[in-house]
């Protein structure tokens, strides 16, 4: 497959994406980058798993942006959903009553595993973790808040020093109250496993000596991606949460899921918790909750935490708490999702397709090192060198060669999500079959570009 | 004028209005509150400065909700703009261009004053002030930010330390590096003020003993919002703000103005700082930049702090910045403020109809201890006692005396603004002459109630 010019932009879209590229170079100041050197890539037009550059070539989106466009682009139900709603209420204060954030709190309750039966809602991922760990800390009258090296929270003073990325280091003054500890994570075990159920064993000793030795009595929470994402989507070996949920009971520890980015049907399960039988006390939420349409996420509470606040104020609000467009985006999100049935198509994708090809991956090219994931959340690792694991890119960094295989996937006309050495599949949970094996083609051929810089 | 039940509203939006209220008190965890005994009020219709309750009754919205609807409800323009822009793109990440994200830059950055021409978006008001801080954080080399007490700047863990009223005592762990100063609030001055000359002199001599106390070389940024908000629309006495920017010169300190509240148009100019003819070095906005009809916020930086992040990657994020569907709305929002005046017309409104009126209750009702604001900006002080200033209910907390003054005000179909002891006059700035006089006629009379409760 070739980048192909898709006659259906207009010249005007065309003109309009250029007129928008010099005016974000004069006025836009990105995320996350260094303003000048940056080149970004215009996007005019958008529709289920493609969309259009400033070129008017029509790519495959595999990241779903920043994998949060689960349900692809310009869903029919939810633009529709989100016109009407736009003709009601745009807007109300949080404290009054909205019909479409009430139906919303309804369908989400409903998904969320065990008693985690109310919502409150946020802006998205990163003021749902600050909320959370407010809610944890008030509720045990504890501070401290362990979170695991190699994962990402968010971007606000709080839950960038939660985050176990290098990209807390700027922010990270010691004085969050925060703890890191290593996960669990086979490829590269940190405690020397050889085996998914050593690392089980070893990172959950490792887990139990840190709350020892900080004092489990300091100690409010413990948050953990429920399948790591941008860090590397290492799911947790089997039996881990499991014994991660043990030890926050045995301590009085408040167990934080982040699905930010793996919940509402990523793993193929409307929650990845439900994938190792365990309940969280709180779960956030974002992104896949309204796919991203309209700013919105959230933390579900345990009964026993709104008991809690039953009585007492809790302190902590936002404006947009409970949004009505937002809101009524995610109840048509949801409701499309079940309908197509799009979780199941998730876990499908990744049984029948995604992951044998990954596995075909490893067999025949020496630069993939590691292949790992479930429903639509997929990491391909590359490494230099297959013995000793050196990755294709520093953590933290990129490097020349990772940037010439992320280019020839473009080039190729496949939006790719990558990360330091590796390469994420992380498509829209309804991605067409015929296109998502496109897009895995042009991963293959980019691989034996990657080959090439093997060493070992 | 009493309540009035619109027969527009039909039986089939209050029969949903009904069921949202069951389903709100089963699933939605509200903001700022305890949870059990809350009873919200139901909105089931909004239309420009109208909105209509539960039981289809139509009320002023005198609140603009929690002061964010500046252009009131439904505005149709912004409506067809969000419709017309969900038609075409609703989301993309951050990372790429988008027309509706660069013309919002652009229009925000013709309208802040001096070189603050470069646009970081953000969901909302919080995460706005927590990336402003960083941002001040970075380009200084310093960590302690500087804050006045009565303020409030986000809910978020550093904003809700920032701020500089109750709602941060069950969040302040005193880790945050924020420093509270004693703001100018000639009203009830810290410093024994009897004339505005007088607090602006003293406020800004004990600003700079803080200062030099706390070793500028420590100190990042100053935040102010320009006209504290739900702390009080206590507006800066002359020269206040002036001296200000002049101390913060001095030292190499960040300026940051907060206008998340005061901005686009509330105090009768486009930011409300050239009303003070400052220019700050970030602005946080959120709010009136699109009336919150899609959840947005943002940092207006200038072209020196821009110029630190040119070859050095800013360390902070977030999945929605920029957000398509959010950035039309302020274009459009931005649009139909220019071509209907608006924010001329909240000029004209303070001046013409709620300033007098406001000195009207002052000369009329014993219980009003202070009436002060500009534009559409304007709080009424409720006291026991005008030689002693006792308010009607303490600080941070309510008041049997002030809740009845609010009931009266809602039975005559006003939705008030209300905090401690004020009544706040926040209307949309294009609420028609005629209503806007048929509220405060409504407040005319509730403080005849609140007379009754004058002790002194």
């Amino acid at each position: 497959m070739t980048a192909s010019t898709d006659t259906g932009v207009s010249q005007e879209l065309l003109e309009a994406g250029r007129r928008a590229y010099e005016l974000d170079r004069e006025h836009v100041f990105h995320s996350w980058q260094a303003q000048g050197p940056f080149k970004p890539m215009t996007i005019v037009k958008t529709e289920g798993s493609y969309v259009w550059d400033g070129e008017g070539t029509r790519m495959i989106d595999l990241s779903s942006q920043l994998v949060n466009t689960n349900i692809g682009h310009q869903h029919p139900r939810v633009v529709a959903a989100i016109q009407e709603q736009a003709a009601q209420i745009c807007t109300i204060a949080p404290q009054h009553v909205n019909t479409a954030r009430s139906e919303a709190a309804r369908l989400i309750a409903e998904r969320t595993p065990g008693d985690l039966n109310h919502i409150f809602f946020t802006n998205g991922g990163a003021d749902a973790v600050e909320h959370a760990v407010r809610m944890a800390r008030l509720h045990t009258g504890r501070h401290k808040v362990l979170s695991a090296y190699r994962s990402y929270h968010g971007g606000t003073q709080l839950a960038v020093n939660i985050t176990g990325d290098p990209r807390r280091f700027d922010s990270d003054y010691s004085s969050e109250g925060v703890v890191h500890f290593m996960p669990a994570y086979t490829y590269r075990s940190y405690f020397g496993s050889e085996t998914p159920e050593q690392e089980t064993e070893r990172a959950l000793r490792h887990l139990e000596d840190m709350m020892v030795l900080e004092g489990p009595k300091n100690i409010a929470a413990i948050i953990l991606e429920t399948v790591p994402g941008t860090a590397g989507i290492y799911a947790p070996p089997p039996g881990y949460l499991a014994g991660v949920r043990a030890l926050a009971d045995r301590y009085g520890i408040i167990y934080i899921a982040d699905e930010v980015m793996a919940g509402f049907g990523r793993t193929g399960q409307w929650f990845a918790v439900e994938n190792y039988d365990v309940t969280p006390d709180l779960l956030t939420f974002a992104k896949g909750v309204n796919s991203g349409y309209v700013p919105l996420g959230g933390v579900a509470i345990s009964d026993a935490i709104f008991e809690t606040f039953r009585d007492r104020a809790y302190q902590g609000g936002l404006t947009y708490s409970g949004h009505p467009l937002a809101a009524a985006a995610a109840v048509a999100t949801i409701g499309a999702m079940t309908d197509e049935h799009m979780v199941e198509n998730a876990e499908r994708l990744g049984r029948e397709i995604i992951g044998p090809r990954l596995q075909e991956f490893k067999a025949k090219h020496p630069s993939v090192g590691d292949v790992r994931g479930l429903g639509c959340f997929w990491a391909i690792e590359l490494v230099k060198n297959r013995e000793t694991r050196e990755p294709m890119a520093a953590y933290g960094g990129s490097s020349p060669e990772m940037n010439q295989v992320v280019a020839a996937i473009k080039a190729a006309g496949v939006l790719p999500f990558n990360n330091f050495n590796r390469i994420h599949v992380v498509p829209a949970l309804n991605i067409p079959d015929e296109l998502l094996i496109q897009a895995l083609d042009v991963v293959d051929r980019a691989l034996t570009i990657a080959d090439g810089f093997v060493t070992g």
